[in-house]
């Protein structure tokens, strides 16, 4: 059982690639939902979805999020109405966040909605939110506080970025079913997500950075692929926030983000300079290909890390310089 | 000022016939609200919808409910995740129910909701909800008591009737808004909608009855236009409620059950041997075309329906009989 971190887009391409390579149900997701707001009254998910959606081969293949072919009625009709219809939601789409609504506010736990979701879109991964409690990411700018999806979206993460806050992350709880999935992980992917808002949230989880670090520590291989390449974010404000931080825009700086936790890092051919300065992080590196443009790059870029992750096991969980 | 009291979509044709031919402001409906109910946690209302979509001209000429040429693309999304889907909300649809869940739970009341939307597609009409509480129509059947929806959209109003309650009833209240477009109106118009489940919640708020009484008593002439044509109801199941119920299905039978409210009823060429008898009842009989297959019907019934207000209103109030 492979235990992958995931955010939003990046993040779950490399999933995707692990889920086409892998046997059916040897894949676990643990996805951030510090990106979840409430819009019109719904629970959204927008990390969650496009996992679940990725994996189930719906996503859109234009944008990444939402459902491929989505049609935009409702938020015509929103707009009709006089609504400002910042953030795109499809038709579709809104089933989702209408269901999880509804079957979250009956009792249920946002684990068994996901679950319900994967179930029905016959996708055979599970696909699990970092935590059932609520958590908020805030990003602090020039302009003031702002919820995550009001910088991210409505805002097209033009600000600077001072300070990331995750409102709510010390009574997050880990689930039964995160700690399950970690404790018997055969290894671990941080899929190449933003490493502040996306992997950050999920790490910041009370427990989980020590459950990983257990890990590591009894031989688990745990690796992460940066999202940075030649200084530059994929997609996103990664590396506008890694600057805004305090921190080099690389992926060296990735690598010392995680630095307790990883056995290794797969960084892009662009970035293979850095490969020996990331090893006095005490990991290995590995340069590849990280760009995934097709699902062909996906599944190549998931086969690497397989392989990589085999190689560190064989070599005993024993990292540079121990 | 005129008041239309009125259901679905035979109630909303007339009513919008007399939008058509009356000026803009003149004309204010009031509309059951005992059919609403909830849906994927959303608050719908078939009878307002009908009524504001009818009159904004954007009701689905086909069916008479829903928004012309809408989609269902979240309906058939809902259905992916198994659910049945026995209800059609269109694409479009859904922004109503979606924004009037939203501000009913923020504390707005549904008139205000109702005025929102009326603005918003620049009705100049009032299209007022019959009480801000919640009202539910129940239907007594051999297999049980079914709410409304459940008797007349999923199970296709196939159940015989053996009795009709409105849950709530005792507690709603008029609105400020509803006494005083009574209580001002020159005239007031029963729409030839279900005079069990469509006008009777209506006329079933405490209150409503007396206040209707009270006009017609002052010489404000009250016409009703029977939905029963040839002893059938035009669509719907008013015909069978009424037999159910232990009436006859005929316009007859409507004039009795409004009898103590109307100056005068409107009933089609049809039924044209019933005037005398209708007479007998203590009101005044037009006998015309009924049937509304197009706008100019829509028109023609409302300008006839002015005429006999004009008639009766030139007689003084004066009843036959009296």
């Amino acid at each position: 059982m492979i235990v992958a971190l995931a955010g939003g887009v990046g993040g779950a391409k490399l999933a995707h690639g692990l889920y086409r390579i892998l046997k059916p149900n040897e894949l676990t997701v643990v996805v951030n939902t510090a990106d979840d707001f409430t819009l019109y009254d719904l629970r959204i998910c927008p990390d969650g979805d496009t996992v679940y959606y990725t994996l189930a081969g719906l996503a859109n293949p234009a944008t990444g999020w939402g459902v491929a072919g989505d049609t935009f009625e409702t938020l015509a009709a929103l707009r009709r109405y006089g609504e400002d219809t910042w953030f795109q939601l499809g038709d579709r789409d809104f089933a989702t966040h209408l269901l999880r609504t509804q079957w979250l506010r009956s009792g249920w736990r946002l684990t068994s909605v996901w679950q319900a979701f994967t179930n029905a879109l016959q996708v055979r991964a599970r696909i699990l939110p970092m935590s059932d409690d609520r958590v908020a990411t805030v990003v602090r700018t020039p302009a003031g506080e702002l919820a995550f999806q009001d910088y991210f979206v409505r805002r097209h993460h033009a600000d600077e970025v001072l300070g990331v806050q995750f409102a709510g992350i010390e009574e997050a709880q880990i689930t039964d079913e995160v700690r399950k999935a970690i404790t018997s992980a055969e290894s671990i992917v941080f899929c190449p997500s933003n490493p502040i808002v996306s992997i950050g949230p999920i790490l910041a989880v009370p427990g989980m950075r020590e459950l990983i670090h257990a890990a590591r520590t009894a031989g688990v291989p745990v690796v992460a692929v940066s999202p940075i390449v030649g200084g530059r974010a994929l997609r996103g404000p990664a590396d506008r926030m890694l600057s805004g931080l305090g921190h080099e825009a690389s992926s060296f700086a990735v690598a010392e983000l995680y630095r307790d936790l990883l056995s290794g890092i797969v960084i892009d051919h662009e970035d293979q300079e850095e490969a020996a300065r990331i090893e006095t992080l005490g990991m290995h590196a590995l340069v590849t290909r990280t760009i995934m443009e097709n699902d062909a790059d996906r599944e190549q870029l998931a086969a690497d890390v397989l392989n990589f992750i085999a190689k560190l096991r064989f070599a005993g969980g024993v990292v540079v310089g121990e």
